[in-house]
Parts: structure tokens; C-alpha cells; sequence
């Protein structure tokens, strides 16, 4: 697959609407030597003229591209994921610069691990549920009277930020982690086990309550940086108490 | 005159041509409160309502804007002139990446000196006799393969790196959680919490390895930086999971 060979994180595009934004973006990462791109179901389908038309010198980029129906499935390899958006909206999450989330990404990516860049819907952005989802939120520091940037100028910057600092890595940035890293999937099947468990316990209650108290377990762990270790003992911890002292 | 207040470079766009790309450029520049801008000779004269349609939220930048006939008069005040090309064309004189030329901007102006940005023509980009006028030339690091920034691309790169070394405190550091971080012993007691039940479980088994499974648990729940939120929605986990079924 070429996608396996080729340097820098991979970039998603979360719901899409235009196809000319998605073709912009393409040009975007190519500018700056970006060439992974994944696609969580862009509205007008896929594939898309008016993206190829706009991508030009980056068709190929398009023609590469991964699609995806989920967020879930989109993410589900990858270990550190850094969504884009403007507003934390509560969420206990850190929140990076470009240039910091950029720093962290090529430290990581030299240890190994597959990382990607998350982007919303150009309207809406990115959705509570998908932020959930990151590693971390990086927020482009925008004047704070005209935060007005389009998808792929976002895109542009971040992509700007790697590889403006390819040119040394310090190696005395990179943060072992304790084995490898989890991926995406692996905390998702993790949580999917506890909520199962939970909900044999009736956790969720009142039911109106439901969907605020899923976020906040789910938005805890997967800001975790868990390992493939920590994986198996949680998996082995939650077993364990939903069996009981039985 | 309100450019004198204004902080950071003046942006002078040479001949410019389409009236979208002036506007795209002021919306540009003010993303990152880079807020006056020079016009040389624009092509389709000035005022230019297509320049004004685009610039929307930006449109003081244009109304604010300097016209010049011709670049002597535009960059005349000017000390300090960084030309934005992708070819050196063979001239003697500096070339810096954005990142080295606004460090050096920001500390000329920190003297007191005048800095301009001066950028080409959409299509053939600045002529020789520009950049002759300039004290370095600035490039952008693109992919060589593709390296397709347009105007108002091009400004919002350097207006980005303009911004980014004016922040103040290192964005990284800024870590915000939702609500009160929990102290030590409220975690630690989580932790006697969660250990009470996977005893009443049998998880730590067999004995022998139960200290190296509860130092990577309680190593795990350290490391995550809860908070006193986090702390009571654990305990709520591990009660429900400990009720079981039942």
C-alpha cells in the first residue's frame, strides 16, 4: 500500500462537504509534502470531479485516498490522533499550537507510531463525539477578532508546521511510552467492553444522562495514551469486576 | 494615520492582479492581526469591489490601504524589505525561510525600524528589479515537486509565522482541564477503591505476580492527570462494575 511508505501523518477529513475543499486540501498537504489522506463519508460521495479539478498537480493524492463510513473505522489504526478545532468545549483535553502538536508528531512518528491530523466539516466543524476521539486538540492561534480560516488554509499551516521542522528532530523530544502504543481501535473495543458492562450494571441512569456520562468516559480514555499493555489490564480489570466477588 | 498604531509588518502587494486574491490577502493578514497593507499599481484600479466582496470581515484593511504607483514610493519609508520569491534568480542576497525572517522582523521592529512584506504579481511573481530592492528574500520551504502556494497562501504563511513567535507564553503549556485537577490522595484512594474489588474478584492472581500488576495499575491512574470529575465518575465505574449484573 503506498500509503505504508510514505512520510508525515496522515490527514482526515471528517464529513466533507465541498468537493473543491477537499480538492484545495490535497493541494495544501502536497505544498508541504503531505501525502495520506483519508475520508470519513464526504457528503456529495466519492470519488469527486469538482475535488480532482481543484487538487490538480494533487490528483494523485486524491486518487490514493482512503474512504471510510466511520470515524471509528477511519481512525482505527492510528495511535495519536490531534483533532483541529477552535473551541475545547469543556473537554478535558490538552491543547496544542501547531507547532507544538507538530513537534510531538514527528517525535512520535520516529518511534513508530502511526499518527493523524483530524479535520470537521466546513461548516460545522468537528462534532463532541469525534473530538472525543483525539490525543489531543490543536488549536491554530488565530486573532481572536477574525478566526476565520477555511479548511484547507488550516490544513495549509499544519502542514506548513511539519515540515518546517523536518529539518532537525531532536531526538531528546521523543516520549517513550512505556510499549507500544494503543490504537485507535483497540481504546474503542476497550470502551466498548466497559460500556457493555456498565450498562448490565444500569450505570447509565437517569437515561437522559446517558449520553453526557458516555462522553466524559470516553473522551477520559482515549486522552490516556494508553499502551497495548494498559489495554489488556483494563480489559482483564473490567472482566474482573463485572464478574464480581462471586 | 492609523497604520503608525498598528502592530507588525506592512504587507505591500506588487501590482496584484485579481481583485478575489487582494481580498483573500487582507483576510490573510488580519487571521493573524497583520493589519496594514500597501497597494503597487493594482491591475483593475483601486477600489476594487471584488477585493471588498472577498474580504468580508477583513474589509477595514482595505479601506485602510496605501496605493503607490510604483514600488520606490510604496517601500520608501521602509528599512527593512523582505521579498517573498521562490527563485533566487541568481542575486546576491540573503534567503530565510519565514521562520528566520520574522524572527529577524520582529526584532528590527523591536528597534524602531520600518519592515515591509512584499509580495508579486499572482502569475509571474516579483521581477528582478524587485528584489533588488529588498534586504533578503524570503522563501517558503514547499515540496519541489509542487510548489503551488498562491498569494493569499503565501501571505498567510509569513503572517502565521509572524504571529506564532509573538505569543507570549509557549501554547503548549496550556493544559486545561474540565474542572479542578485531582490531588494525589483522591486518586490513590480510586485506587484503594479499584484494588478493594479486584480483590473481592480474584484478579490479582496468581500471587506472585500481583505486585507488578498493581504497580502498573496504579502507575497507569497516576499518569493520567484526572480530575476531582474524573476521580467520582471512576469511583461510580468501579461501584457499578463491582454491583455486577445483579
Amino acid at each position: 500500500m503506498a500509503e505504508e511508505l510514505a512520510p508525515g501523518p496522515v490527514v482526515i477529513l471528517d464529513r466533507p462537504q465541498m468537493g473543491e475543499n477537499i480538492g484545495a486540501a490535497a493541494r495544501a498537504m502536497w505544498n508541504f509534502g503531505l501525502r495520506r489522506m483519508r475520508l470519513i463519508a464526504p457528503r456529495d460521495g466519492w470519488p469527486n470531479p469538482k475535488a480532482v479539478a481543484m487538487a490538480s498537480g494533487a490528483g494523485r493524492l486524491l486518487e490514493d485516498a482512503a474512504l471510510f463510513e466511520t470515524a471509528e473505522a477511519a481512525l482505527g489504526d492510528l495511535s495519536t490522533i490531534y483533532a483541529t478545532t477552535a473551541r475545547p468545549r469543556g473537554l478535558t483535553k490538552r491543547v496544542l499550537a501547531p507547532e507544538a502538536a507538530m513537534r510531538e508528531a514527528r517525535a512520535r512518528m520516529a518511534e513508530g507510531e502511526r499518527v493523524g491530523l483530524l479535520f470537521g466539516p466546513e461548516r460545522a466543524g468537528l462534532e463532541t463525539a469525534e473530538i472525543v476521539r483525539a490525543s489531543a486538540i490543536v488549536t491554530v492561534p488565530v486573532n481572536p477578532d477574525f478566526p476565520s480560516l477555511n479548511l484547507a488554509q488550516c490544513v495549509l499551516l499544519l502542514a506548513y508546521e511539519w515540515r518546517r521542522q523536518g529539518e532537525a528532530v531532536e531526538p531528546a523530544l521523543a516520549i517513550p511510552r512505556g510499549g507500544r502504543p494503543a490504537e485507535h481501535l483497540e481504546v474503542a473495543r476497550l470502551l466498548d467492553h466497559l460500556v457493555e458492562k456498565l450498562d448490565e450494571a444500569r450505570f447509565f441512569y437517569p437515561e437522559a444522562k446517558r449520553e453526557s456520562m458516555e462522553v466524559h468516559l470516553r473522551n477520559l480514555f482515549h486522552r490516556l495514551e494508553l499502551t497495548e499493555a494498559d489495554i489488556r489490564t483494563l480489559h482483564g480489570v473490567v472482566r474482573a469486576l463485572g464478574r464480581g466477588a462471586g
